[in-house]
């Protein structure tokens, strides 16, 4: 059983993580620190270094905790597409809506402040290359495609970049009216490509 | 005829927008002000002040002047293009190109800042929407599509937000690699989709 100081210590650490999320979107990078995520998550700044020492601590641990949130939501979310027709839509408006969303926002201050510092870039590197990972083999899941086929893994990997794309473009405005519009035509233009692509059915067996 | 005066304030000009591109693709947006720039650039201060009062003066201004350059490279580039088969990915290829470059670069650290800042933002929308306008025209001046087909316009502004994702993707890493393959096989998908909405070429005339 765990005791109660750990249980409040979970919380602590919780709260800081996602008081970290939100001022990343709403102040930006240069005004996140330890003090005003702190005082942001009703911690006191000694209880918020001892969880987490530097900034980057802080920030790299809140964006892995919101990124496995989200990728286990997604897992979990499986179960609840359609299949058939309509299923692909309803994958990439999930993934799409994952990159319109905090994290992505947020991860996108971090991003940029590490574009120019290298310190920073070197601690963000592996967590780039595992989020890609992960996020990657969720859609595939999702997709319930086969990746083995080159041009599979690479529609998929374009789908993903497409997302970032829109992502991106909806930082300053809501671009969600857009959006809908490119990911039904996107989507349709996957569904053709993979039906295209999918190993045809095997003939039924002979009459003998 | 310009007079020397003229000419040297032209120069003056350009020098201090080049060494803002630059600044903010090393130093990011918080490092990117005028003294640091006029410093760069090899201006006075008090010169560099005289351009641009402000440092939003002097950033939106060096984004507009690169805006521009590449747009009218990329018009003058058109006559170069193959036609027929080869032309699609050429295109997509130069595309993307502008958005893992110098300018995408740059822009990026402003437009995260302004996600952040509401004055910002307010002076940047303009830029967005102006931006956003250009570039889709001319993608389709280029690949010489009729956007009047809601499914080409479609297909195109996806392209350019795939292209956006993949300047995205390569801000801490060289992801040239990847990127080809990806360009290579969207352009094959766009190809295909584009020929299929193409009218069909008019019958010949009757032989009457």
């Amino acid at each position: 059983m765990r005791a109660p100081q750990q249980d409040r210590s979970r919380v602590t650490r919780q709260r800081l993580l996602e008081a970290t999320v939100d001022s990343l979107v709403e102040f930006g990078w240069s005004a996140t620190t330890v003090a005003v995520v702190a005082q942001r998550a009703g911690v006191s700044r000694g209880a918020a270094q001892h969880h987490f020492p530097t900034r980057e601590d802080l920030i790299t641990a809140a964006l892995e905790f919101m990124f496995d949130s989200r990728m286990e939501q997604a897992r979990r979310e499986v179960t609840e597409l359609p299949e058939g027709n309509g299923r692909t839509e309803a994958v990439i408006g999930r993934l799409v809506d994952y990159y319109t969303g905090t994290l992505f926002k947020a991860a996108l201050q971090v991003w940029t402040a590490a574009a120019a510092d290298p310190e920073l870039r070197a601690r963000i590197l592996p967590l780039e290359e595992r989020f890609g990972r992960v996020a990657h083999r969720t859609a595939i899941e999702s997709l319930g495609v086969d990746d083995s086929d080159p041009t599979v893994r690479r529609l998929v990997q374009a789908t993903l970049d497409l997302a970032r794309g829109l992502g991106l473009a909806d930082i300053l405005t809501d671009d969600s009216r857009r959006r809908t519009e490119i990911v039904r035509c996107w989507s349709a233009q996957l569904d053709a490509a993979l039906t295209s692509l999918a190993p045809a059915t095997p003939p039924a067996s002979p009459a003998l």
